[in-house]
């Protein structure tokens, strides 16, 4: 079974494809044999993050890249990230909308992903579909994130390039809400650049890159702006073109390896972390001893901080385990104590 | 030490009481002692979020809000999580602005949380930080958030009220930012209602409550739309009479005991879950053997799950490890493979 899997999205089967990201994004354990067999096929492609606040034109930039990218013959994945869609639903109907306009070109393949379970993951998921992508062959992935929360950051110092968008006049206090993104940005677009407000952003968006200078992922690269116009197409052959001078930048030296072992600390890192909740925490939090905890607590016989301790020494450590039996404090009063 | 800590912040002692909530937020371990002894002193105060993107005007109603409560002669404390603060500092010049308001009442206590750190933490140290204005005795808690990730929906589901704010004009897509809090929301402030989009606004804020309906919290409440403009002091004694108005409906019944129990639940398991990572992910990402698997990875001689696999085993669960002995693949052609 996983073979035969493997060996369909290695051959560039869509439905195949399409099958083990949506399982990726439901976080179904069975994906993980899949995703080890598939790792030996992955490396080759070039990935690129393209991050902003919703409304700043990310969807319409990554559409006219595509166009260009397909002009050229390369072959290319979109993988649009999107935890913050209301309710669910959000991101499979965006999927539907955007997929029409590339829907006769085979070598497009667009999905979305809105892992938004009760403890995250959507960095492991990302990365896995990314992976997936890569597998089959796609030269360039382009993964669309809105740039919210840690998770986000870390896809960001993932990607080989990241491209952070903003718009004049939303407001630097809106845009700020991806900040410490900033950090992480090796192109900035400033997108709708025929607003008035445009030199104004551009100011902002060099105080912001000065500030976190300092911090970049990409010591010899210094970040670069690019004016476009998306909706009509103007930029988008600038911002590939620095794309690819970034991506030449980075074969220089070390620093490429460099990078591969961030990415791939970071990936490990993440991997053991969804592990540890999802069976770990898991494990804890669906056993009845935790909801003896809980009754103890709603009691106040017992503080949610030695709950914890307790909980963790049993279930993790394998010390014994008997709630209640000793409630921790004797006095409510701090000047009995002393 | 322990002792003289909590005596000192029982008496409301306002240094202290900073100090452990800049440890809380710094996440250093010795404050759980603390507040392991604290928690007797909790479950007094009544707990309101207020939620809501960047330049909504939260900072304002609060202000308000601890105005009219003031003038009412009760007790307020308020915290202000910002997570996404553009680099360090911002939290904390953020509080030196706003303590100045407030800083010739000794009744009004303001704190910024900013924990930002590789693992989040947040909710966990901002439930913790409310336990700290709990056991200082203060009658009211507000607690600000910008309403971005599941941190900040998992505090929403911690208050008591959850009071979710909007502007006319802003873009519902980025209000949209934090959708998944309209599911939270008890009560919904459109602010700036003198802007000539209010009307749209209350619109599209009664779809997305009838949206979220069949998950809101509290079955027995109908959430309420409330017009303010918080700048001019209108709509605020609206406010806070709503809030009490659902105060009052959750005493009926079950209602209060249900939603201990949740907030209870969330805050076990996000104490555990901290721990988890703080402790087991950190030890394993801190060893040699860690460093051993990146090597495999970049050598490709282990994927990634593999590893994950086989650090869990022998970290977490005692089994022996040998990184990097048993290439876990031989052929690298799926066809080879059937």
């Amino acid at each position: 079974m996983v073979n035969n899997t493997v060996k369909k999205i290695v051959n560039g089967d869509v439905m195949t494809a399409a099958k083990l990201i949506r399982d990726i994004d439901d976080q179904v354990p069975e994906t993980r044999e899949i995703l080890k067999a598939l790792h030996g096929y992955t490396g080759k492609a070039y990935i690129i993050g393209v991050t902003g606040a919703p409304g700043v034109g990310k969807s319409t930039i990554v559409d006219q890249m595509v166009r260009d990218l397909r002009l050229n013959g390369k072959t290319v994945g979109i993988l649009a990230v999107d935890p913050t869609s209301p309710f669910s639903g959000g991101a499979i109907l965006g999927d539907r909308i955007r997929m029409q306009r590339h829907s006769l070109d085979k070598e497009v393949f667009i999905r979305s992903l809105a892992t938004r379970g009760q403890f995250g993951g959507l960095t492991q998921s990302t990365l896995s579909a990314i992976d997936v992508l890569d597998a089959m062959g796609k030269e360039y992935i382009i993964v669309e994130t809105v740039g919210v929360g840690q998770g986000e950051v870390d896809i960001a110092r993932c990607v080989h390039t990241t491209v952070i968008v903003v718009v004049p006049g939303l407001g630097d206090h809106v845009q700020a809400i991806k900040a410490g993104i900033f950090e992480v940005g090796d192109i900035f677009v400033v997108n709708k650049a025929d607003r008035p407000e445009a030199e104004r952003a551009v100011t902002y968006l060099r105080s912001m890159i000065g500030l976190a200078k300092k911090e970049f992922k990409n010591e010899g690269w210094e970040p670069s702006i690019i004016m476009a116009e998306a909706l009509n197409n103007k930029g988008i052959i600038e911002l590939l073109n620095e794309i690819e001078k970034h991506r030449r930048s980075k074969k220089v030296g070390d620093i490429l390896v460099a990078g591969k072992r961030d990415s791939a600390r970071i990936q490990l890192t993440e991997m053991i972390k969804s592990r540890l909740i999802e069976e770990t925490l898991n494990r804890i939090t669906g056993s009845p001893e935790f909801e003896k905890y809980l009754d103890c607590i709603m009691e106040r016989t017992k503080d949610p901080y030695t709950a914890c301790d307790e909980l963790l020494s049993a279930m993790v450590f394998g010390l014994s385990l008997d709630p209640c039996s000793a409630p921790n404090r004797t006095s409510n009063h701090p000047d009995e104590k002393d």
